[in-house]
């Protein structure tokens, strides 16, 4: 039972290779109705996208989408939704250098001794290329999302040393897509630049953080016990390459927080019951409690360097492995469409669910 | 599409509230030939009772475990193992005093939302002691990872503001469950205990870090894009009662690295593939590479405190809420045996998964 | 990946064998608010229960249930309900006569086959006592269907040559229950019966068929293109115990009409579109359409039967096999109960999962 | 949750309309190793094509096959498997003659129903064409099987009235392909075709039956008590268009049985246990028992006629449809290849689920 497959009512079954002929996905269980704007789906493609700026790998990839089924007159029909990204680069490239040899910290060896073989080229599916059929996706769950007033941000929060102050709610998210990095403080924004630009030239890398926020999710989504709504975002998010960590609400500071802080006290206002605090990240049982939800997501330093690094190769000789071409010196601006995506996914997926119950008390 | 069953081939289905008749839990997929000691998974069970020790809560459950069906003769069938424990104490008690009112940080609203009632006595199924429906079925986990000497561990790592300094790798595992609070490091093990007294008798509760680490994973387990290892893992942890945060290997300290630090180099050791150091967590790509995988669970400070708080009742009126009775001033103690038994059923699943697809290439 | 659960959104997992302590179901996914009375659950299990009349088996098992958990205050809360079924009757017997033979026609050698291993006892879990549980589940589903006004139906259609001439729609079902064979056509059970008797006399054993009708099935239901709703129900009958086949509408007669006698015109009635014929069985492209859904269950003879038989046992030796005890002369008048209990499984399951997107286009 | 994803562990999700850009299927759950022959799939998808002889539809589908992803060098990777045909016939035609009627005996009203809207060029995801995806998945899925010396078979048993009077095992299998109708009997064959073409002169349709047998299948397969082997190949059957009935062995021919006749005796022959005769069809209790599997798919009459009929249309008016175009006259001669993909997906399916659990046994 591989696991390509992600939700359980609105979901999601991705293929495809970094150096194939393409990848995709298709969405099963999107309801009908939905308008569809491609164009809506390529900006989203282009967020995530090789070479979109000086700070991120300068590979070509024009994300040539073809929406395939599902959608009919402009709106979904109710069934699956394909939709395919061609590789234009998937020429024949010489590959030889890493062909036989397992790159440190890449998924070549686990792929090889999963399998007993894997596509040598580019990383094959392990590659974050895999990623944009995710962004394609995730641009239909926004749109069904919208229907519903939810709305998804992403931002970075954190590389290497240089980390935000300011809390979510302190911030303005119309800056986030002013800079490259995606950092919605402006004078951290361009101190984050500088950082990974001194990096790449040392053809080095660094890790970070981006930071998701969900505004407008109702109470009660959420599916106790296993399938608790911060567990499936928790997941969604460690799906995605390079991720380390997750935390949501007060997190691993919380656990340094008394009981009498952390509790979120609740109060009426007008018809709604809030919080006064939000240590909770919008989640109380696993179940939504209608305020924001927020959570971090850690990502590593990628994870090729532009440096020669000892390694084995398949027959367990020690060998020499230098990463050369165009490499992300940091992967967190190019990830925040990508926490958006999943995060759309998982929200999607949640109301979807809480649906199938919810008519019975309606 | 409720969420009570967790993992896909090796897959269990827990029921059952605080206060009714009993809870338990079905495991659908275990393999037959496993020799069952009830008497180990009792053992499992006691590491999580309350009253266990001066440090948790005084409650008592002596939970009467009842073996239903799946074994026989002392071994597995292959068909499913159901277990019942009953709730010995489910006496009709007088919950009237918070019957209406919305505990602060606890379950109480966001259950009401989402399923428009809820039952009130002591949490219901979102009390922490549906978790030992969790230890039973990971008991039976272990027993099958055994076979393939594969073993989990876990401990404290923090409380509040008391953290060891010392990796995994340097603690002595046999010392965990000398102390009441399963933290390996003697001298901080007793500066815990000091400190979550103090804590207990200003009617407080503190939040800490448990960490988990298996061994002898054999590489191969985990299924990219989306069921990858450590997701699913992390989704066992974050599915915990109190469960704020998941990170594994060098997680969220490893955002703070550059690629050239963070990478494991590749040897050779006899016949095995092994890494230098282990900044992956024993997980890259999504699958396990045979070195140990280490994570940490952050959990909060229990809700319930022995001071009063301000909240609302279900009409909307400004109430105040006193927790009273015998609840944890700290979770992390149990929760150790619940992390090992999240993370003993998580392998036993991938270990089944893959087994699924492996037999083609042997 | 074992197959002891049914159903995506409405979804029981069951567990138990024959002689074993007991066995039992859970229902995850069951919405809130659903008045559940414990009665008519026992009913229903009466109805399934061997001894009931002379044409079945005179086994005594009383069926004691017990509700353990996901029903508070007479309702259902949302959480998953909790049913066991202690086996009274569990008591060590002598079963050395069959401990390593292989009963013909039994599931003895197919379960040593897959496992390697098997509850020799009356069968273990390839017992049909394990209907039983689906019986008991199966009574929460009609509750979940009679607030959509839904009803399910099935009698006893053909045993062995004898068949029903008339057409389920020319029959008063408020005769099924009148006779122990639970054949509405009061003449023809009378003659079924005596038939039943002559043969279990004979210390042999019939075949028969059983018919299923779902009435107020809205038009919608059913999830192409694998998850049809004739599918579902196929796979549903098809899992009972004996069962050989499965046909819907007009079925295997229907392969000789032509399109043009067997197409089912649409006419309107009032604000209702209907048809004037019904080949279809209430099921166009996999989905509902507002008419009776209906349906023919075919049951092989009982394979145990009060004659010599020659078999093999585990070491391959030629063996003499003799049913003795109290066993079944036909299965269809128990096996009423349990296609009813299966349809409402099915379109409880279908009922939600609609509503998981129809939500959107209210 | 919609349902178009069939297998649990080798899993397919297929998507697409007849007069969409095009349809597909993604095998995910598919093991590295295996070499796959596109030439092969693209031959069964010959046996499915419209126009391949005169007795189906004229209708022109080239069937541009494209393998995405999943094979490198050869090879299968177990990385999931994408593939798309386009529909070459794409572009916009005039429907607007049936535009918003409901065709009778079409899916055309049921998707309005619970969808609200449907793509009505040529039956959009209800049509027949979606059943392609499946063979060149089927493909994959036989390659598989082949490994494990299983063969799946089907041929055309009946057609109308006129039905083979011989049993499989009395038919020479190399006949199936000899005659366009794939009647290994090649006297009935001949009358079956004159049958066909006289029904299409009509401007009639014809229901048919096709039976299908599974060889060299191993003792083991199936998963009780709700995932039996004929359960889920009757679910698999019963979800391909035009299906009204299933049955298996003995089917409902096995109800007029007596046990002491139906029971299959054991015998042991060399180190093999099997029956002297095999009423149950290959499996029993859900299991294979390393017989023959064979069984029975009953076909209803294609609903689209050259002929008028009387309909209702989407304000409910009374309207006249009738079917122009070019449509098969009898589904059974292209349902051959279908029936036979869905049994290899389905074994495929069964084969790695039993594979989980059995590498504990080895």
């Amino acid at each position: 039972m591989a696991g390509n497959s992600f939700g359980q009512v609105f979901r999601i079954t991705t293929f495809g290779e970094s150096h194939g002929k393409g990848l995709g996905v298709i969405i099963d269980g999107c309801p009908s109705g939905i308008e569809v704007d491609e164009n809506f789906i390529l900006a989203e493609l282009a967020r995530r996208r090789p070479g979109q700026s000086a700070i991120v790998t300068q590979r070509k990839e024009p994300d040539k989408m073809e929406l395939l089924s599902g959608i009919f007159e402009g709106k979904t029909t109710g069934t699956p939704i394909g939709m395919v990204i061609y590789n234009s680069d998937a020429k024949s490239k010489d590959y030889a250098h890493i062909k036989d040899k397992f790159r440190p910290s890449h998924a070549d060896y686990t792929y090889m001794a999963k399998y007993g073989t894997r596509d040598y080229r580019g990383g094959g599916r392990s590659s974050a290329r895999e990623t944009a059929a995710r962004v394609a996706a995730g641009a239909i769950a926004k749109l069904l999302l919208k229907k519903y007033n939810i709305s998804v941000h992403a931002y970075v929060n954190q590389v290497g040393d240089l980390k935000l102050e300011k809390a979510y709610n302190e911030l303005d998210f119309n800056n986030i897509e002013s800079t490259p990095i995606r950092c919605p403080d402006l004078k951290m924004a361009e101190r984050m630049i500088t950082h990974i630009k001194e990096i790449k030239k040392a053809g080095d890398t660094i890790g970070g953080v981006v930071t998701g926020v969900i505004r407008g999710c109702p109470a009660g989504l959420g599916e106790p016990v296993f399938d608790k709504l911060h567990a499936d975002l928790g997941k969604a998010m460690l799906s995605i390459n390079a991720c380390k960590g997750f935390e949501y609400g007060s997190g691993f500071a919380g656990v340094r927080m008394r009981g009498s802080e952390h509790n979120d006290p609740f109060i009426k206002e007008g018809d709604t019951v809030k919080t006064t605090t939000n240590h909770s990240g919008g989640v109380q049982g696993g179940i939504s409690n209608g305020m924001d939800i927020y959570f971090n997501v850690a990502f590593k330093p990628v994870a090729t360097i532009i440096q020669s690094q000892n390694s084995v190769n398949e027959a367990g000789e020690i060998v020499e492995v230098t990463g050369k071409g165009r490499h992300d010196p940091c992967v967190v601006p190019r990830a925040v469409p990508i926490v958006e995506a999943m995060a759309a996914l998982t929200l999607a997926d949640h109301l979807l669910r809480n649906n199938a119950i919810m008519g019975m008390n309606e």
